[in-house]
């Protein structure tokens, strides 16, 4: 099982997250791209810090959106949002080089994310980005996105992640933020659910039905007061579970040192 | 002898130079990467054109200001000035791989070309992200600039470029441009300057002396309204001397179709 | 009747339009705020321009989206669009103050002007930053707009235009931009709808039939390359016809010099 | 005396320093105006607090730089530094007066602090912004300056700060950040030292002399871990020792509720 969480989201003199923790934690370091969040400089000492750790990098895309975090949806046009993803990719992945290591799979941002669940050019314009980088990088989301379903067909490596810390509808969906429940925060039972996700493969769902859930890796949020203590929580419950922890997409890429 | 301009200097909605006439004489085209113009949409489109066209696409890396189009001299920290450009590197190599070649050369813009002149420590940040991101890319400037004489301790291959729409001192050096006759306005002038260089490797200074000039490449602007006649003339006056053009940095690196 | 265009929308090294024509023939001046065009240099520069020629300076305010030209739908919270808007305001008034003059008028751009049609809780946030900065202020848009229903009733001055350039639906509605026949570009004929909307009232629909158009404002646009020549020929018909050309917001607001 | 200390530092999603605490502790908030940190919404948000705790709000400009939270200098043309002072400052107090209050002064950022302290140029550029926008507002800064020189000339009202953390020089200017001793972290020294500025108009040199010191306003720091602990210690040491603290630029410049 992987772990991942999102990483170098400080920018300029701002800073965010505790990366030099949480890089001990997790397998997988979805690491921003410039676009909402991340400056060269911060990419560059993430990728560092992962690489340091064995922590397989990953590029996390967004939405030209610095001001609004990459959390509005924008209405971009699909060949703009292609080149705008190809950039962040060849960005990111020459921090990477220079730190030793290479991007190996590509996971979106906040609005962006959840516009590729539905949005069939947007979704599109993504994979082509990503199939024209590198037509042997994963990309990693949520079972059932159309951007999935379309980078299955153009041959992109597919896998599925879980979030320990969300409520799940009886469909298998995510229950909306704003409802209440939607968030868990106890690192218990956030780390009881990451086991039962990687040992049975299923979740319970917010009205206690056990559904099937595929899942390659589990999200841990890294950007709430408590994301360490969690992340550590579900890390030491899935070890004594016996879970292997190892980044995805490890196998997938070959990592040039 | 190579011919090279800046291109793809436009910005969203915003045009700047005649691109696609430009592509059909120069054989470099220093691609702007996003940081003082050009967005990943231009970035893509022009390295699409040079790659029609058999131009080398060389990375036309600037600080960071859009507002400024990079004229203007920012104290950037040197790890910063390093990560920023490994990131401009990547981000254009993304867009030249999509668009079916590789970029071939490393060309500062503006005040940053002006200040790697002399300033040691942002040369030497420069050079470290060049020679991380990849140590075969060729460097090209202006000869006795600090930056190419630590890129060449460095090991990288550099090659030099001239001007021939500049007044030269006596000394080598370029007339600033604020003083009267230092920048050439006459197509028959900087064609015939053009051959000059390209067949004897001098120039004639503003007070008349004959000067050694090494040059591998000359440079015509791409942003004045004349620029597609001026460059015309000079690709003319050069084959019609008997002078091949071709780019400089086609030996030098393996270009990925 | 008052004629509107939008200016101003230059930024940084990037030239648009041609200001200095358009602000001979124009009574109210558009004018970028820096968030999806214009930079304080521009603001600056256009403001001193209006003022020597009389024309009244508006604020042209947008989504925070330089990359896009504010022609693209931002998903932005409420409150921060007010805020978004307040700064616009400030900042293109200040410019104005400095010019010897004072906005007059609010006009949204692009996505924010199509998205305040309908979308209610961006519309309230945009009036409740103009009733905010100054309940004196005009504002100017299209019949039927949520938008102005809602300024209407918070008491702020509304003022409609009409777009003689555009072709109408028999409700009196624009034809979407990318069906055939939706811009006019034939100056008389452009010049003889403006003379119909100023001295009857009325627009010929696309379908033939008279429809009834509240305007006290008609817009020529412009950034196409005959803006000039459209807006000369629908001044000098207006002219022509005995309308008297005068910018809508003179009376409602003290010009303070 | 007055108490002024760095607000409104957020961007976006990102936080830094704990203004809530500072504006419960200071008589003037230097707010960050959306150039080197602050966006719209941060700045309408700092506006409204500071006019429900009866604090003066400053504009705190700086160079078009959030990348570099305006702590690098920027060689920008004088004329475009004034347009981008005018912005800034009516783009704050647009959200000054949405929160009830207008702002009282004026007060550098960062480089731009620096710079002007000896650099005419952009000296004068600033000063031209600031008579243009309103001749009433305060200017704050460093005694000595060039620029305060020229806003006396120029008409403006001038107030004079002094730092209670910073260790001085025999000649009575600040000691470079990066020597040892240059920055003074112990409350109760910082504290002594401000009652020593209040009550004796003097301050104590890193090599022990007494020397003049020129005194409106103390500035205490807003972005370190203690800042609040040292700016309520300076509060209640200047309150102990009979000294009123009472905004600076009240007297000047009326407040429009």
């Amino acid at each position: 099982m992987d772990l991942n969480a999102d990483l170098g989201e400080s920018f300029g003199h701002w800073r965010l997250g505790d990366d030099e923790a949480l890089l001990t934690i997790v397998t997988s370091a979805n690491v921003a791209c410039g676009f909402h969040a991340g400056d060269p400089d911060t990419m560059l000492r993430t990728c560092r810090l992962a690489a340091e750790h064995g922590v397989t990098v990953g590029a996390h895309v967004g939405y030209r959106d610095l001001a609004g975090f990459g959390r509005r949806f924008v209405d971009v046009a699909p060949a703009t949002l292609t080149a705008e993803v190809l950039y962040q990719l060849g960005g990111l992945d020459a921090c990477a080089k220079a730190a030793g290591t290479r991007i190996g799979y590509v996971k979106p941002h906040g609005a962006l994310y959840n516009a590729l669940v539905r949005h069939e050019t947007q979704a599109d314009a993504v994979v082509d980005a990503v199939r024209a980088y590198d037509p042997t990088l994963t990309v990693l989301g949520l079972p059932g996105a159309v951007w999935l379903k379309r980078a299955d067909v153009a041959g992109l490596p597919v896998r599925f992640e879980a979030f320990a810390d969300r409520a799940y509808t009886a469909a298998g969906g995510l229950v909306p933020r704003e409802r209440p429940g939607a968030v868990l925060h106890d690192p218990a039972q956030i780390a009881r659910r990451s086991v039962q996700l990687a040992t049975e493969g299923t979740v319970t769902s917010i009205d206690g039905r056990t559904i099937r859930a595929r899942v390659d890796s589990i999200c841990v949020h890294g950007d709430n007061p408590n994301a360490v203590i969690i992340a550590s929580s579900v890390r030491d419950a899935l070890t004594a579970a016996g879970v292997k922890l190892k980044a995805f997409s490890l196998e997938n890429r070959r990592l040039t040192a």
